[in-house]
């Protein structure tokens, strides 16, 4: 696997991929890579004639110094990991390589950021998600690139800004990937301490208790959330950041489920920030979705 | 000369420069073509394997619905023009190819945007400029794009852009053309009236006047404003929007020309605004700058 730290040489790379008609995946991650990643390296393996993965913790898409601190750093691993998965070149530039000391440029999507994540991690959040995969798709130069459905809003944010700037790059949104308990992995998943890790469950159990309740016939959603949020609050250990019923096409809050509706959280086990979503239809979950028994 | 209507075969076209390794030039405009634009044409097609013109009035730049309803469209002449200059592709979307009804996406350079044009046009202005021209940019996927000194604000945004978001994209910035008695070339002076066309010079030789100043040994910025804001309201007939004068890499106003400094103004002209700008050392214009006799 070649790995490439500066700009030039990715773009050089780039440059020599478009000269031979290369189709090129590209996997955007933040490292402490999961099985989940694995997923996306894997899809993009088998689209493309060449597949380029980034490690890149982003400073400006975090709103606390605490949180981008203890963001887990494992690159020693995830090299192996993106040799062992067939990755061809890995993208992995220091922060002063990618922040000009008088950076002032931001890429920012409105309507979809002023929903879910963007309420509670604030417009920069996504602001800086979007210009990092900016700077990062002009590096690289994809064909095509992928990102997992755990992080919904953050893949619908990213089509919405492809679509609008133009880039001639192709997003493919793979299935969340999660744990056999159905815990949807998360470089985060590692910061959980033992004793509270069944506690991590109650969100995506809530989910389960939302799509029993659909199936019983209930579908209004704010009876469907109140259900969800004293469903989870039972755990006195969890603290629940949101709970919404969505349209997955805008984000705008539903007032009833009777068509795809996205229903996302986010709760906090001790100082763990953690995100789930499933889309359901009136029925329950949609297809290649997590069934629950 | 080969017209594009859409960005699909723009981008088709693109994909082709790019596998047979053409060097592209880029000049985008928003057509009422002068000399200003045919000089920016002949600097790509000497620089290039193949140049690209855009022909775009794009409307999120405007923040007055009346200017680019009255901005001049000159299509037929303008292809005359291209045509004539030896431009291989004319790109020229219309509104609806360019914006879907969905659009949400803006890129924004903060402080470069807070002075000059930026404040009297509003930040959504530059908004906008940077907007599209992320958007062409991923359309025609340049090797080097040019723009003109004259709107020397919006030409440091964009490099600032370019920059900050890694396009892989070289910016030439291109010296102001002036008609033979010293009129920055601009679309919109066609909509002087015939009666005014002698006020429309007064920022021009305001600048002549400041030179003056210097080589009389003034350094002192405001003395400087104050000389030439006197020397333009001597024409009652002409308004000023500003007169500044201002470091060209930050565009922060300087106490003293010691240095380097853009002098940079906007006058109105009945309902026209015209811009001029003219970079000046302590003793006077800077070589390749406009010399008054």
């Amino acid at each position: 696997m070649n790995i490439i730290k500066t700009i030039a040489e990715m773009r050089e790379e780039a440059r020599e991929n478009a000269r031979r008609d290369a189709s090129v995946g590209f996997v955007p991650t933040m490292g402490a890579l999961h099985e989940g990643h694995v997923s996306l390296m894997r899809r993009s393996l088998e689209d493309n004639d060449v597949t380029v993965a980034s490690i890149f913790v982003n400073p400006t898409q975090f709103n606390e110094q605490d949180d981008f601190d203890k963001y887990p750093r494992t690159f020693e691993q995830d090299c192996e990991i993106l040799e062992a998965a067939g990755v061809d070149t890995l993208f992995a530039p220091e922060a002063e390589e990618m922040y000009h000391p008088r950076h002032q440029t931001s890429v920012a999507v409105a309507q979809l950021a002023d929903h879910l994540c963007g309420i509670s991690r604030g417009r920069r959040h996504f602001m800086g998600v979007c210009t990092v995969v900016s700077k990062l798709f002009n590096c690289v130069q994809p064909t095509r690139a992928y990102f997992g459905q755990k992080d919904a809003q953050q893949a619908l944010i990213i089509q919405r800004m492809v679509i609008d700037l133009n880039f001639p790059v192709e997003i493919v949104v793979c299935p969340i990937v999660r744990e056999k308990d159905g815990l949807a992995m998360s470089s985060r998943n590692r910061r959980i301490a033992d004793d509270l890790r069944d506690s991590a469950l109650t969100l995506v159990r809530s989910f389960g208790y939302a799509c029993g309740m659909l199936k019983d016939g209930e579908r209004d959603a704010q009876t469907l959330i109140n259900g969800m949020m004293e469903f989870i609050l039972r755990d006195r250990r969890v603290e629940v950041d949101y709970v919404s019923i969505v349209s997955p096409e805008t984000l705008e809050d539903v007032a009833t489920v009777d068509d795809f509706s996205l229903i996302a959280g986010a709760i906090l086990i001790g100082d763990v920030r953690l995100i789930d979503n499933i889309l359901v239809t009136p029925e329950g979950p949609a297809r290649g979705q997590i069934e629950f028994i």
